[in-house]
């Protein structure tokens, strides 16, 4: 770098540990450190402000599944505001939103029609459990207010998503919480309790539901693969019993797609990959190509009718919902999703990916690997034939010790996680193929052989 | 319209009777008549897809306050796209968020020196409060939970920023809500009770407090310029005491600036214009000219930096929070503040545009002129000299019924609102001038007469 070059980079360094408050981050980390900054992305990769080059395996958190350098999508958006910069969806409709509602609703299963806006995944959470509350008061059933999620699960952190959010550490700082939050076990097939059937999961919705009363229930929320724990997928069967159940009991169900949606598991929708009909889908992500901040509460017909009629309104909203710019980058998205084949390309080659993966469980440390599409998960232990995992204390030396610095000192971005047991989760951009695979494995193989050698496992 | 221009405006409206959820909208009013549908904006212009011109007079929804037409502004955000299209702010950091956040700090008073980004106003309280909250439980208080907002204001929609809103009928359908909201009177010195002084409106949050107890109370939440019920200005030295009585019971002072900021009172925050320092500001809307959707919270070293040492963070994030592409947009907005004179120009036009208002007087039906900046409500009356209001049966009539109707018919986009006593409300583009408020005054002007005259007031 030139001196000036240089003098810019510590000063960008000095104003982010001053003045940018980095999400989930703890912050005392850079008080000695360099605050890793990404300055430039293309295709499967990102770039730091030294010019080193990183695969990024998490397509920066579930995002970019069109892959990085989406100036396109971006000039749509910019095209758009020649036209018109910014309306609401207060009272006042735009071509954008109306198109875009439109186009998604050709998209999803079922009777799922209606769109109302968001500016991401928590907003859109945030009005499914709200309007499945105004819903049952407006139907009769003004005490059917709880929601039933699953643990370790995230759903976002506003105030009443975070009461579905199912991981205790980031609730118990926020006490009380909004009320109504229940929890039941998740598809954790690889630990199951004795005597529990990856069968008979089901139905601990059933026994929680009966055990709250069903006349308190408003809806149960889950995703299609929950992300949070490492990828677990739903056992044969799983979502069919839990949408009996929901029926029978008056109970919405909300698949939270706001990860597994846009081709993330190869279908437009989770559900449709797993062949379920809810009543309400919530989104986000991967919806612009992450190209700017965009979510969408997907609605069915029957949910939308008690709100469609005389003078009752849904009463909720926010003022960027459904934003003209915005909106243009989704239209060009999906058009990119479509045009590039990227569904197809997901379902072509995810045999491959699982395939790489699998080939790492000659490594005695790699307990598990789980996931769908390109959504997967190497689950780390310590036996792997008793399944044994790691102490808490050696999970955090494991995965923040050890594999955060070195797969990043790798060149692989992807994420160490300890929400659950610990896992190592993948989830490239929808345009990586084999080369990238081989790419991806090239780093992680020696990083989690090391790791085992470190931890003294097998 | 030629056939197939008149084909797809046709299919617009079916559209968006078919798959477009509005935000805050009675659906079933669109039954059997047209959605309004804008499709251009140009300065302090819409046009509708009739091509019918209409004056902005809310900066669609307090939002566009460079004007509309800003279509620079998305440019800079394309450019962005170029260089880095999109990554998050979850333990990595990027140029332009930190860029972005310094810019932001230098303008904020005191040492609000610390930035959280979000995607809009809702998310930026929903933080706050959230803060507030994990703030007292790092520092030894962990009862300390509850938040005093006032009656009628509004802050927003997810769960925890309603407990914090005032209005009844928007809490009613989704309760239970977050516990901890309390609320006290605002300062409605236009309707004082019999025996309060505009100077003891202050001691109503010290008594609230004191009945909470205030080991209980984390934060005390206000606009600078309460905006629902109709932009109520505080009295001289309200602030102050607000500011004494939140330090004497370790409560932290959030000002909710998702409007007063970015010169819609002629300061870049509005705490500046009444001279008090909060511990957060929340903010959205112009931050970026409403051309990209992006909040922030920024908060004071003090409260900051209980989270900036050792293992602890702030449990809580956003994906889309900092968008690069959101990023580069605000920024490029700041810059047009700041070359376009334009907290100069409300500064130097606001007394023409109160006084236009004020000229409206002569009219019976008007009661009361108040407000700030470019933030001006207008309350109508039955009975001037004893301030008599309508019914709540006239009430509708009069809004929804009539002006509603009449207003768009004139040309002139403002809300006609009835979340307090009957309020119009003006928040015109902050570059409009004294040949824009006698384009208002034409369109107002004849509407409230005859509205005066078919409500037979005076």
């Amino acid at each position: 770098m030139a001196t000036t070059e240089r003098e810019a980079a510590a000063t960008l360094q000095e104003l982010a540990r001053r003045h940018l408050w980095m999400h989930f981050t703890r912050m005392g980390a850079y008080a000695g450190a360099e605050v890793p900054i990404i300055v430039r992305g293309e295709g499967c990769h990102v770039f730091d402000e030294h010019g080193r080059r990183y695969f990024d395996g998490l397509s920066a958190l579930f995002c970019c599944n069109l892959g990085h350098g989406r100036a396109d999508l971006a000039q749509a958006g910019a095209e758009q505001a020649k036209e018109l910069d910014f309306y609401s969806t207060w009272s006042y409709a735009h071509p954008r939103a109306i198109e875009l509602a439109a186009r998604i609703a050709s998209l999803t299963p079922g009777d799922l029609n209606r769109v109302f806006f968001t500016s991401g995944g928590g907003e859109a959470v945030e009005s499914a459990l709200k309007l499945a509350r105004q819903y049952h008061k407006l139907t009769g059933n003004p005490n059917k207010t709880k929601v039933i999620a699953r643990e370790v699960a995230y759903h976002g952190t506003p105030m009443g998503a975070l009461s579905a959010t199912g991981i205790t550490p980031l609730r118990v700082p926020f006490e009380p919480l909004t009320p109504g939050g229940c929890h039941v076990p998740n598809t954790n097939v690889y630990r199951l309790p004795p005597g529990v059937s990856p069968a008979s999961l089901a139905e601990a919705v059933r026994e929680r539901i009966l055990f709250e009363g069903p006349e308190t229930v408003a809806a149960v929320i889950m995703e299609p693969v929950q992300n949070a724990g490492g990828t677990f997928t739903p056992p044969d069967g799983y979502f069919r019993r839990v949408r009996e159940i929901c029926d029978e009991f008056d109970v919405l169900l909300i698949s939270d797609e706001v990860i597994c949606a846009w081709g993330r598991v190869g279908e437009w929708f989770g559900c449709q990959r797993y062949d379920f009909a809810p009543d309400m889908i919530t989104t986000a992500k991967g919806l612009t190509g992450a190209v700017a901040p965009m979510g969408a509460l997907i609605a069915s017909d029957r949910v939308a009718e008690p709100f469609m009629e005389g003078d009752v309104s849904f009463l909720h909203g926010f003022t960027f919902a459904g934003h003209p710019v915005a909106a243009a980058v989704a239209l060009a998205a999906i058009d990119a999703y479509e045009q590039e084949g990227i569904l197809e390309h997901v379902r072509e080659h995810e045999g491959r990916l699982r395939a790489m993966l699998e080939s790492l469980r000659d490594l005695p440390i790699v307990g598990d690997v789980r996931g769908a599409g390109y959504f997967q998960s190497i689950e780390l232990v310590r036996d792997r034939d008793e399944k044994t995992t790691f102490s808490a204390k050696e999970a955090a030396v494991l995965l923040h010790g050890f594999l955060d610095v070195e797969l990043h000192r790798a060149g692989l971005i992807c994420r160490a996680d300890d929400r659950g047991d610990p896992v190592v989760q993948l989830s490239p951009p929808l345009i990586a193929g084999p080369q990238e695979f081989e790419e991806i494995e090239g780093m992680l193989r020696p990083v989690l052989a090391e790791a085992g050698r470190r931890m003294r496992v097998g």
